[in-house]
């Protein structure tokens, strides 16, 4: 059982050219593709369509070699895409695919696992529901993916739903209680629940501290494994756990560090050291070229500083905060890693410690390159 | 003779607490105060109102020590503010004092000199006459400084006007042609001359390329230490000369490097280890705190990529380029530098190589702050 | 007693040479300055330091002609400014004076009282405490301006403080609890609990509905007359109460009516018409000249539609929505006043009816302007 | 031969359930859709990719029903989608089918003619080649909807590219020379050039006048019955002629008027009354039922004005212009048509009077709805 990722330029959220390419030459098979993962144009917020647009084309296009409507493949297929490419940010998507029959390199490699929970309505985001939802999803995907120990996952990737005021509104008068009335304010609550079930799952954070109070309040409960978007194109959560197993073998392998504040440049580099590259201070070309997929969470630190100073991210009428800190981060972390492709995503409540984030990065087995 | 540089946090652009202290206590002597440096909290585009709104409350509070009118002081001190605090970054200004009395530390030292255009009308922005004028005053500003080598320079930092879309209506009734009709634009021309006029000067731009047909065409001409921003708050150019001199002395020293593209971590790094700091990857708490002042220039590049990867800073209609690209390097640089007071400025046309910049670091002279 | 107001544009938010030609050519005595009311280049929301820097230059101005020091101005006079002039909408401020010796033309006459609360502290915002102190200061301001009925009052323009999310997470800190952690949110609140300390002082609203749970929850609770704005600039509700009196005389009348929803064009042409101006559909040159003042109030209705049809000015993460109700309200109500110098001000919390807001009208008497 | 229009509302830019329904319950059949004109949750601006989502969502949908695959439909159906619903406008579309075999009503009613330019590469926006080939495609278009007389034709909405800064960078590297380097103001000059195309074939300008040196630079040369969107999701101008004949039956009408400035409120008026509605001021909500599509154009005086007064459009950093006159126009046509599914457009360069625009109204022959 072998695992690969393939990553695609984007020109417009519609692109889907490069896995088109892919399939005709072989490359790629459109049966292995088990999710997909990337950035898109749009700005990540509530009113970014981007994401659910480069799902339709990617679902209408595997659909075209498979035979199979779009609409089958939106269901199987995990497309976890986060809008926002700000500053130096690149659009981009990766495609992930397990070969069952395939044998790569031996020894310990890239596992995926892909899991779902059920259907959560508006009034179920940010409840002990999502928390306990996403802890068993969690679980199946790890279980999936024959990870054995917690310590071997890496990244758990959850794209969960977001609500317009409409669908909040409905909601209410349907006698339904929401835990924010704030369209952008919930998609933060499904985040932060979620973030709090993936902690549960990895034995991260203890049973009594995964608890619904504790969403959005105590920030030292946190996962650092734990990446959630939330979209409106999705209805449920949808998991999928990225870690190490002697079960699959291949040439590709998964690490990850935690951010301790948005200017952790150290973290980055930390990282980037232990996975054998040279970072002093940037990745050459041939170590940057080894790399196929970036993982980055972060957010704005709500005491409105950053080590002492103000920053503005949180008063911003005019830009998101969200907008803000990725592409700061998305800056700070493409300078290590000589990389602008990366998955660089906000909304990191309970996802790494508070101010912080986390990065993961996928890369092959041999550092250099060489 | 000796300079001087107080950085003070900027709650709001009104706020001026931290000078007034300053002065309160004794640390600065208002006489002494010969220019003012900053980042205030607005989109640094033509609709920025917080530059001209720091400058007035600055002008009242000096006014006010020195028995002079607000509108006295801003005539005769350059106040350069460039609005953006994108990210990570901190809004903050620096005030600039010379002693000439006093004796600092002996040896080569920072220093200051500043001096003015006259007046430029909007069909002059962009123009052979920008280009001339800047390049003569920086020359008298240099000279006033007492740097006797171009290479001894190594920030010129200069200010001029922006103008209204109603301005450039007025001036083509009045029968003027202007190098644009947009007022951004506009801006831009206005930079990009100012920083031909500036390589010229200092002998990095022979006078056959210094030429208004380059202006905003031949990127491969520039200057590594023009630092050039627009308001319309000011009618002329406004020129600040930093660099090393022997006449000088006191604690401060000032060295600057090139930015390759918006990227390149290692310029940032191999300026901080230059300058004594062990950067690996980031200066300790200790040594940020020896440096005073951090000046960038950075902008999208023009091609639509970085290394080769496609960027969207181009074709965003909602937010602006300079916007992205300031958030981007100033997460960056505030990686190496473990600071986020950073005076980070967009539209770098011929200030540095081309889809690059610059940065320049004012230090004590102990780098350790041992 | 006369009253009487003065418009004047606004080029950009330091623009006060408009009131300073005014006062130069003897048509207004400063010290007969009560308020100014105006909008501003600015946002409208929390980082808009254009409502600020206006209120400064002002102070400094009339200061300049009594003798005073800008902050003693900035304290005795209201100065109540929106920022926010979106699609046709033109920056202005409107001076109004109130001359205790003048006999202007004989009959009931535009009156003028204004009040304060004391000082609101962030976790004030939003309570009791905040409709009760508003209550107060109303009743005071109606005596002093010698309205004898309630009926008479027209429109009650009230500026309260806002607070940045530093300004949040200290009150937290300190133990306090705000009703909102949310800047923008917390202005909110401000708005709609002045707005139902109006409606009580005013008997539009019986005291047992204006009571904090009411806030932001019951929206059939409100003030027709009631104008609220919040900005950082203010430490406490300034109240300004407008209407008609006996025992003024002047050429200045009001009235107001309320807006239904947010394209009620019915409402404003009903009050044109009830003030003697044709209105078929839009007032004449002649007419327009005659109005001296014109105060809206507007927002987006709560349930994401108007008339049955959807709207997208709660979800969109590029403009908020008071500058999309802004611009559309303002381009309908001028429309059918031939004017852009209009006061409209988005967030109608409580002030008019749901998905409303008001329009208020001051006028010279004779309404054909013959 | 029987034109008619169904409007279907929008919740999201992917959501095509109101055609579908129309067409599962034999209301529409889609072999009779002839084109498709609607207004999109995006900005309008160069990053919009809600338009091309919604094409693609129609085209899916369509070619279901017919058997053919999506980008079939496509290149034989004009999509002409407008992105920006500020303010109260409401996400819809329109679609026009033609029945040829159906007898409607007898008499003059409304009649529909598509053609096509061919392909238009970067360099060729804004030149004389567009206004030719648009000219061109106009005639056709009219001779395909068997209109007769130029003065019937009401509406000629052309959909033309837009390119990305990228596409004008390869186009310069190839030797081309663009109009324009910015990408938006490359989208006005190829509205401006169609526009004039427009003018020339319904003999509005005169040839001697539909020439390029007039692009963006004569307004008083215009036409005011085109309305002209661009859009990265379309290589050729796509052509649609709306107007009167006596070829075709049906119980719809088509009307339009010139709107002189963005407050002509009785230019709205004056043609609502002359196709029979009371509009005093506003449509009735059985009038307003009868109205099956509304077309406005629009845009900002470019000399930064309306009727004298400042607006702020051209210079505003933080939102485009574009939004901003959608906003202000929506909201004054919207409160005369008590409706707000409309299509208004900015960018009315040489669409209508300077400052102004132009409005086109489909409605039931029969005005009150009887």
């Amino acid at each position: 059982m072998r695992a690969d990722v393939h990553r695609f330029a984007l020109s417009d959220p519609s692109d889907v050219s490069g896995l088109r390419q892919a399939i005709d030459i072989g490359a790629i098979r459109p049966e292995h593709i088990v999710c997909v993962i990337g950035k898109t144009h749009g700005n990540g917020l509530v009113n970014d369509y981007t994401r659910g647009y480069l799902s339709f084309s990617l679902a209408y296009a595997i659909g075209g070699y498979l035979g199979e409507a779009p609409e089958t493949i939106l269901k199987r297929v995990p497309f976890v895409f986060s809008g926002g490419v700000e500053g130096v940010l690149s659009p981009h998507y990766c495609v992930f695919t397990v070969d069952p029959d395939a044998q790569g390199t031996p020894g310990r490699s890239l596992a995926i696992g892909v899991a779902s929970t059920r259907e959560l309505a508006v009034h179920q985001v940010g409840t002990q529901a999502q928390i306990a939802d996403t802890a068993a999803a969690v679980r199946e995907a790890m279980a999936k993916a024959r990870i054995d120990r917690v310590e071997d996952v890496h990244l758990v990737q959850v794209k969960g739903p977001a609500f317009s005021a409409a669908d909040v509104e409905r909601a209410l008068q349907a006698g339904k209680e929401c835990v924010s009335t704030n369209p952008g304010e919930l998609m933060a609550y499904g985040r932060a629940a979620s973030a709090l079930g993936v902690g549960a799952a990895l034995n991260e954070i203890e049973p009594a501290f995964a608890t619904a109070d504790r969403v959005l309040s105590d920030f030292g409960v946190y996962s650092s494994v734990a990446s959630i978007s939330a979209g409106i194109e999705v209805g449920c959560n949808e998991v999928i756990v990225l870690g190490m197993s002697e079960h699959w073998s291949g040439d590709l392998r998964i690490d990850h560090e935690p951010l301790l504040d948005a200017i952790d440049l150290g973290g980055v580099t930390r990282l980037a050291r232990r996975m054998g590259f040279a970072a002093d201070p940037q990745l050459s070309e041939r170590e940057a070229a080894t790399i196929r997929a970036a993982f980055v969470k972060c957010e704005p630190q709500r005491d409105g500083t950053v080590r002492g100073r103000a920053h503005t991210m949180l008063n911003d009428g005019d830009l998101d905060r969200q907008r803000h800190i990725r592409g700061a981060v998305g800056g700070m972390v493409a300078g290590v890693l000589a990389e602008t492709a990366l998955f660089v995503s906000g909304g990191a409540e309970h996802q790494g410690p508070y101010g912080g984030g986390l990065i993961a990065l996928i890369a092959e087995k041999s550092a250099n390159g060489a």
